[in-house]
């Protein structure tokens, strides 16, 4: 397993060595993994990449080769290095699981450890949570703009690199894509993998069609054909229908043809006509090339005639939206042997953090089985599920809703306690199974394209009276000395 | 080293394995790697990746795990999979190095192996040469928007995965970036590093001012303050001029502050006045927070005072245009014992290929030693440097420019003879010492942010001729029978 205890921002590194020369590296602080934002124009966003957190996590140490490196730096020393020598982490970590549907301003992940150990793990968690939630977000928009038709997952060759490749395939199945053309990531996490050829392999042959004879003879039972090499309707499809005939009396039957260029809506609607009237209304039609959850939803508007969809650049980079902005901001901090709450102001009213120790509890409607919105609430704070709960937007605080009949849900779980790993990830196909039952949970309203209905993620009553408190105090205190 | 052999879209492997049954597999083949359109509204490109590419090549081997999962696919037989395990890259291969500034259409890496290989190794070679050249270019074009000032990526958090932060960050430097973050990425190619504190640091202390003392006790001679986390102007800056005088009276100068929020443009400016006024003319103003070579032009233009730069998350992942759409098209291939051009057509007259074994010549002035224009050209074809030269843009061929006075580089170096490495990267470093110097050969025209004088990319007689030919075969033979 990679060790990425060195993919980390220098400031940590330097922050760590001021807490450690100031003897407050072993104090207890907290920290909140979050956004501010969903990606683009998502009404949600995907949890994903907590199994690869958790690897970081038990895999965190320094070997003697980067202590030597930290060294030639000439910022930190001896004690310290022997520290980092020693370096492991000790802490707790809570989570939400990977697939649950979430939204901005929650604590995706809680870390309560030593100052020095939460400080370190900060960039390689938020790389790694930023990355997979904003891919596995992308895919779930792409399928469900698919309506059901199987969404393969084809950017490998445009991916950021091949991290960015192999664990956006994870994030793109555990977004709901059926398959990837990922080898390594199939042999990774035990996903299907799905391809068949390319424009070379026609170009390898003097003719399209015995290019398409010979794939069929190899893969009699597997024979998807891509018909645009030379001329998708007048050479590409009567050539795929001839070589499916001859198949058909082998006894086969063919899975179908890829467009992969031109207008996706005629081409398909003619290729389709073309092969029913050949016999093959069971053909498949997939389609390829540079599709995204709009253009997929407009094709299907106009009656393309579609069966699977094998989409690349635009999902496996999130094109619209390349970074999710998880941020990783400091709740509390040890004075004085206690844990108090902090807080970071800014002119930007949603920049402004939630201090404290805090979980995030969602409301469900009893009889329907919808979610109702999200609090965010502080750790000791609790809700009587029979007790009608009024709750409030924390920026529009005259926007009330009292609920009844709804039973709650607390999202932060346990992954790591004293250091040690607590939770087993489930496997990839068993998380796109709890994603789906998940986002079911919410109305299609949430899942529009533009424009989404607002998910309700409001503040208890507890953590709202602390951060007002907060916001008070410290703005009394700027206008008579410097904080 | 990592292995990504496995790397690679399932469809190479299924098209090795037709060539394979069909016995062309050790025929020989040419492909060449090149892009159709500049990322974003660049006028130019960074070649970046070639290292990594080469490592790609020196591993690539299957494992005994790896014929295994292979194996459980169901899509191969055995006599494939042994000939799999022994698999070797036994060709050629050419590049364009690493810092080059490029164009579409030139083939920055060109594959002469026998089919099977040159197959496998598409999907992990594009991967890598769209990823880094992507953010090569990015790096430029925002380091050209500093004039001079350092840039500091500083975007691993928002990166794609760890690769794309530690490979990003190698192709930010490349690009011109000053430093990185990364502390990986300074660890393994050998660039320096930068970074002081965060906001956590401060809110982890009582009052601003203590987070500043104990951040100069550490680095009195590095010392950079963040001055942004409860108030900049009132607060921050006040208390950092406090701290940079203690500092003097210690002996020390400060490095100055670093401002992450609210308007950079006037904060900078205040911050400036502030700083001489209190002693300070040479403590550096570094900025960060969503910056992006169009946002530090316009900066700059109102008169921002500002020295430095660190970039993120739009420098990270190319943010305006996340993807490089690199392909790899095959332009030759053996028949009967003889390499033949091939060509690919479309009804879009920029997806068809440049057919046959090619190189890339530049031609430079002599007496200002900028340069004219590229030529792609047959391998076989020589330019005679005393002579005029007409050359033709290969879309409208009545744009005809005659060169006298220049001199001609080839850019396509060996990297690779009968599956041996003969060529030794440069250092990181190096690279971009070269890009530098590379870009210098340029024209500012070309590297304006929007609308750039567009660069001439033209053919050769012979290759255009050629590309005409094969063109105008296969059209006529589309009329009388299917190709």
């Amino acid at each position: 397993m990679r060790n990425l205890t060195m993919m980390t921002d220098l400031y940590e590194l330097t922050m760590m060595y001021g807490y450690f020369k100031g003897n407050t590296h072993n104090k207890t602080a907290v920290y909140d993994v979050f956004f501010r934002q969903q990606p683009g124009t998502s009404g949600y966003a995907i949890m994903c990449g907590l199994d690869q957190v958790i690897d970081l996590i038990n895999n965190l140490h320094f070997s003697d080769d980067d202590i030597d490196y930290l060294r030639s730096l000439d910022l930190f020393d001896e004690d310290f290095l022997a520290y980092l020598s020693e370096f492991r982490f000790t802490g707790e970590i809570y989570a939400v699981p990977e697939g649950t549907v979430v939204f901005p301003m929650e604590p995706l992940i809680r870390v309560k450890a030593k100052l020095a150990e939460a400080q370190l793990i900060e960039t390689a968690m938020l790389n790694i949570i930023n990355h997979q939630t904003l891919i596995a977000t992308k895919a779930s928009r792409v399928c469900y703009a698919a309506k059901g038709g199987p969404v393969l997952e084809f950017g490998l060759r445009r991916a950021q690199g091949p991290d960015a490749g192999i664990y956006g395939a994870r994030a793109a199945v555990i977004g709901g894509c059926a398959s990837t053309s990922n080898v390594l990531a199939g042999q990774m996490f035990g996903v299907a993998l799905s391809g068949t050829h390319a424009h070379s392999w026609v170009m390898s042959f003097p003719k399209e069609i015995d290019a398409f004879r010979a794939y069929a003879d190899i893969y009699p039972d597997a024979c998807l054909l891509l018909v645009d090499t030379y001329d998708t309707l007048r050479s590409g499809v009567p050539n795929a229908i001839e070589v499916f005939k001859e198949l058909r009396a082998n006894g086969h039957e063919p899975l179908g043809i890829r467009l992969d260029s031109g207008d996706l809506a005629y081409l398909s609607k003619m290729a389709r006509t073309m092969l029913d009237e050949a016999g093959f209304p069971n053909a498949k039609i997939c389609v390829s090339g540079d599709l995204d959850e709009l253009i997929m939803n407009d094709l299907l508007g106009q009656g393309a005639k579609i069966d699977s969809w094998g989409v690349g650049t635009k999902l496996i980079t999130s094109e619209n939206c390349p970074a999710l902005g998880g941020v990783y901001k400091m709740s509390a901090v040890e004075v004085d042997g206690k844990v108090e709450p902090r807080i970071k102001l800014s002119d930007n009213q949603v920049k402004i953090t939630n201090p404290g120790y805090k979980k995030i509890v969602r409301l469900y409607d009893r009889d329907c089985g919808k979610a109702i919105a999200d609090l965010i609430m502080l750790d000791e704070e609790t809700i009587d599920e029979n007790e009608p709960l009024t709750i409030f937007d924390p920026n529009m605080t005259w926007r009330r809703m009292t609920v009844t009949n709804f039973k709650v849900r607390e999202l932060l779980v346990p992954i790591f306690e004293n250091g040690m790993q607590v939770y087993e990830s489930p496997s990839v196909l068993e998380i796109r199974d709890y994603c789906r039952k998940d986002l079911d949970t919410f109305w299609d309203e949430y899942k529009r394209f533009s424009m989404p209905h607002i998910y309700k993620v409001d503040l208890s009553d507890g953590l709202y009276a602390l951060k007002q408190e907060m916001i008070q105090t410290i703005s009394r205190n700027k206008r008579v000395k410097n904080v």
